[in-house]
Parts: C-alpha cells; sequence; structure tokens
C-alpha cells in the first residue's frame, strides 16, 4: 500500500503524477527533453540508461517499464534484454553504449564514484561531451525517479502485460503530460 | 578539472545549466516549484532537506549552497548549521523537521529503504500526505543534482564567501533561469 493517499487505479510515477500535478509538469518537460528530444542518442539507447540505471536501484516499476520501451523502440529490440538485467557485456550493443553504461553505473553508486579512467574510457570510444553529460543526467534523473517511485511505495503491477502496454505508450506518446489528466493503463492481461 | 567542456567562469551546477540550456529550463522549473512554489512547509524547511541530503551524498558545492542558502532565510538562521553537517539532533527545529529529515536520509540511501515506520513516525509528528511527498521528492531532487554535479567534476569555489554569495542570490531571486543567460557570481573573497 503507498505511504500517501494515491488514486487506487494509478501505478507506479502515474500515481504520483497525478498526485502532485505542480511538480508533474516540469518534470514530465525535463524527461520528455532529455529522451525525447534531439540527440546522437537514439531514443532506444536513452531508454536503455533510464532501464539500466532503474535495475541497478532495484526499482522494479521503472526497470520494467523502461526495459520495455527500449525493446519496442528502432533497435532496442536487438538488445535482447530481460526486466531488471545487469550484464550489460552480454547485450547486442555498441562499444560507446557499453562504455557509457558503464558511466552511468558508476553515477548510480554517487557522482564522486565516477572516475577519470570512466570518462576516458567513453571519449576512446567516441562518446561526445554532450553524450557524456547526457548519460550522467539520464542516470541522475533515474536515482531520482526509483527513489521517488519506491519511496512512497506506489503500487506495481505484477504481470508483464501491463509494462508492455505501458512501454507501447511511452515509445508512441513519450512524457508529455496529457492534456486530459492521467487515465488508467488500458490492457489485456489475458494475453 | 571538468570532464566535459564547461565555461570556466561558472562552478557548479551554474555551469552544467549553461551548457545544457534545453534541460536547465524544466530542471530550473522544477527546484522553483519544489522549494519555492506554495507550501505548508517553509522555504528554509525545504532548502534545510536540500542541504541535508546533499551533505549525506558528500557534495560540497550542493552542500555548502543550500547550507548558506538555508541560514539566509527566514527561520534558517536558527537552525545553527555548520557546512557538511550531518547531525539532526543537534539542529534547532520541530520533531515534524526531525521526522522529515529521518525520511530524507532514507531516500538519500536507496527508496528501498524507505519503512512504514519512517511514514508513520512522521505522520505522528503531525507531516501530511503532501509534505510526505514533498520531502521525498527533495530528497530524490538532490541526489539528481548531486550526482550531476560530481558526476561530471564540475569546479568547486574554496572559499566561503562564494557559497554565502550564492545563499543569498538564491534567497532572494529563487531558481528561475536568467532571462540573459548566466553570469559569474561576484562576490568579495577578500572579507
Amino acid at each position: 500500500m503507498p505511504h500517501i493517499n494515491l488514486r487506487e487505479d494509478l501505478y507506479g510515477i502515474t500515481s504520483l503524477l497525478d498526485f502532485r500535478k505542480e511538480t508533474a509538469g516540469p518534470l514530465c518537460n525535463l524527461t520528455q527533453t532529455l529522451l525525447r528530444g534531439e540527440s546522437t542518442l537514439t531514443e532506444a539507447e536513452r531508454e536503455l540508461i533510464a532501464a539500466y540505471v532503474s535495475a541497478l536501484n532495484e526499482c522494479v516499476f521503472c526497470s520494467s517499464a523502461h526495459t520495455a520501451t527500449t525493446c519496442v523502440l528502432p533497435g532496442g529490440d536487438e538488445t535482447g534484454m530481460q526486466p531488471m538485467f545487469k550484464d550489460v557485456e552480454k547485450l547486442n550493443i555498441s562499444s560507446k553504449m557499453k562504455s557509457l553504461l558503464l558511466l552511468a553505473a558508476k553515477v548510480q553508486q554517487g557522482g564522486l564514484h565516477v572516475q577519470l579512467s570512466d570518462i576516458e574510457w567513453a571519449k576512446e570510444n567516441d562518446a561526445t561531451d554532450v553524450e557524456i553529460h547526457d548519460t550522467v543526467m539520464i542516470a541522475a534523473l533515474f536515482c531520482l525517479y526509483n527513489r521517488y517511485v519506491d519511496g512512497l511505495a506506489t503500487r506495481r503491477p505484477e504481470n508483464v502485460e501491463f509494462y508492455i502496454a505501458l512501454g507501447q505508450r511511452l515509445s508512441s506518446r513519450g512524457y508529455a503530460m496529457p492534456h486530459d489528466g492521467y487515465q488508467a493503463l488500458k490492457y489485456d492481461s489475458r494475453q
């Protein structure tokens, strides 16, 4: 049961965005800019960073949602991801992305854990300053989200169909706040 | 030296906001809403949560800046804070604020560290659902900021006068993005 009074038909982060719409607006804008804005990293690559950090933080809701989103986006289905994955070497991704996930894992532990060698490794693998910046910021943003979602004990569906439907919605609509308020996610749990 | 190419006349978070203005806008809006928007917690109380979490994350820039800001705001000077403080019991604050700082410390460790007893203790000390929500979100937001600032190894002034001047600016102007771009902070280091 959530620690505060949240709408019962909403889950995870959606129930929090609905609870406090004043903060939901800028948080959604930040996420939309970082994960869907102009970038030399694909949307699948950016979702992969989000999913990976959420897995390291053991946030089942965020990890499952962003794993599903990665797999739906172009190029993401080739990564062969599973929810709560942690072994980057097994993923079918570029060496640049592997170096950026290594960097994200350091950020997940804490800002002071990042070493010059992590940055040098990313640059040797052709990561640009903006890509390094965005990787650090996405990792930091999901350290926020994971703490927000689990710190308030939001409701979490157990069935995989929910996350597949959520991944499809996030891949097609992105993170902009809906104009007509948050609606319960419709999905077929009998699949 | 910072890990990416940042303006040399700017420090800490300011150099990052200047580097990537697309993400700076919504991040500043989120911070302004959470730390300066309408709330039953005072601005000093909200800054205290930010300073405390930053101290726990050992982020010298953020901890110093928000400690200075807390001390400048009404009611904040009574807390008797020192930069990088960690002992909440020694602060001259309400029992509600002590319970909220305990909650913030759990969030700093990770969302799954928050226990029902932490929430019950805050509620017994008259914290409302919105105050509990905002405490968790401020703590999570500064887990983002601390990782962002230290993960990219931003420049950090050593002299206390810088942080006093920054605290004065944050208490009077808040977190809105300046319309004319980011300017180097002017302060007298001979004080």
